[in-house]
């Protein structure tokens, strides 16, 4: 028997669609620059390391993109891009930071069940006021009891908000698409992940180690409407 | 007599240097965009009104700045300016962004002597990257017992604040450089404000409506040393 005390959900891919936003605006990116320098350019890898080297600076989020963007572009293309396809990054960044939120299928039925039943908080990371925008477009910000706009989600971020909220690590279950950011630093204080896979996931995501004796705390859905039976399985188990 | 309870601090020109280097951001970006099309051009006012039709989609910052710089520029040079003078935008904000913390003066011992006689929080709005990372900077966090980044200091964000702290708003005092943002909202709820104005602060923070009758709750201050004597006079009156 476990006794769950309460339920996070990350945002971004877990509950709403973003990360197909952001591979749209690498797909433009590329062409905008391929135009200028082909597609034999590495222009993907090249911009990828701007942006993991502007993490530290930048932190998470659409308007860091749009700056990597554009110090690629011009680092790419030698200076030769044009200040017109420059604005064209600048004005698909606001494009990205207007648009409507577009919940993923089943979350809204999974979401109302799991807060019928545990106190259920958003935890999720990036631009505090993209996030609060899209939490309040999204009609779920009733549902959740807190809602934590964090800029890293790490082990002593989870620390400090189980402190916060007053609940051991043994009694909190974390939502969501990423292992890096969701599940191995809520296993690793042993708490319960379940990962919700997303087809798109940005690199940078995707690494991360799994200890052999957390993985028992660790369940794979592989669609939201399965996320109350795998809770009750938890409780059960 | 006056029972204070908490006391909160803005964070940017209260308790470090911000603006100034805001200021001089905009001083680099009109002799940039100066090189093209002359002094005359009205290159304040319109990054002015870029910045601020931006607002609504970025909201406060330094990323949210160099791309609205990046925008204003591109228009008011009617794409003359080289992609080398709009990556000297981009490398500027990076270099705001890893900019060492200037505490003002004074700033320290005020701090901690409220500290000492009552719970103090820091209250500040803009980009969570940053704060946070001008917060661990500074030397001063494991003063404050909560540290809130918001995305916009009004009146609907200081009485949730108020009400996760159980804190009555005539039982608040709020310490900042802006009327706007740090002042005229806990003034409309009922808590009291003091202003210590800095020597520079922007346009769009100068601009509040103080009602008559909330006037005898605001204390102006010209040094952060009598912070304290000003706690201690609000608590006796």
């Amino acid at each position: 028997m476990t006794t769950i005390r309460m339920v996070g959900f990350d945002a971004d891919d877990t509950l709403w669609r973003s990360e197909d936003y952001f591979a749209a605006a690498q797909s433009t990116f590329e062409s905008i620059v391929g135009a200028y320098v082909g597609d034999d350019a590495r222009t993907t890898e090249r911009l990828y390391a701007i942006e993991k080297a502007n993490l530290a600076v930048f932190g998470y989020g659409v308007k860091g993109m749009a700056l990597s963007m554009v110090e690629a572009a011009i680092e790419i293309t030698e200076s030769r891009i044009s200040s017109s396809d420059l604005q064209r990054i600048v004005q698909m960044a606001k494009e990205m930071l207007r648009h409507p939120v577009d919940l993923l299928p089943g979350v809204r039925e999974a979401v109302e069940q799991v807060a019928a039943d545990y106190p259920v908080v958003l935890v999720t990371k990036g631009d505090l006021f993209h996030q609060e925008a899209k939490v309040r477009d999204s009609g779920l910000s009733h549902l959740f009891r807190r809602i934590e706009i964090v800029s890293e989600k790490d082990v002593p971020t989870y620390r400090r908000l189980l402190e916060e909220f007053a609940i051991p690590p043994e009694g909190f279950v974390m939502v969501g698409n990423s292992l890096r950011s969701d599940i191995a630093p809520v296993l690793e204080l042993g708490g319960w992940g379940v990962h919700v896979p997303y087809h798109l996931t940005w690199e940078h995501e995707r690494q991360a180690d799994i200890p052999a004796d957390a993985a028992r705390r660790l369940r794979s859905l592989t669609h939201a409407d399965e996320l109350p039976g795998a809770l009750r399985a938890i409780a059960a188990g």
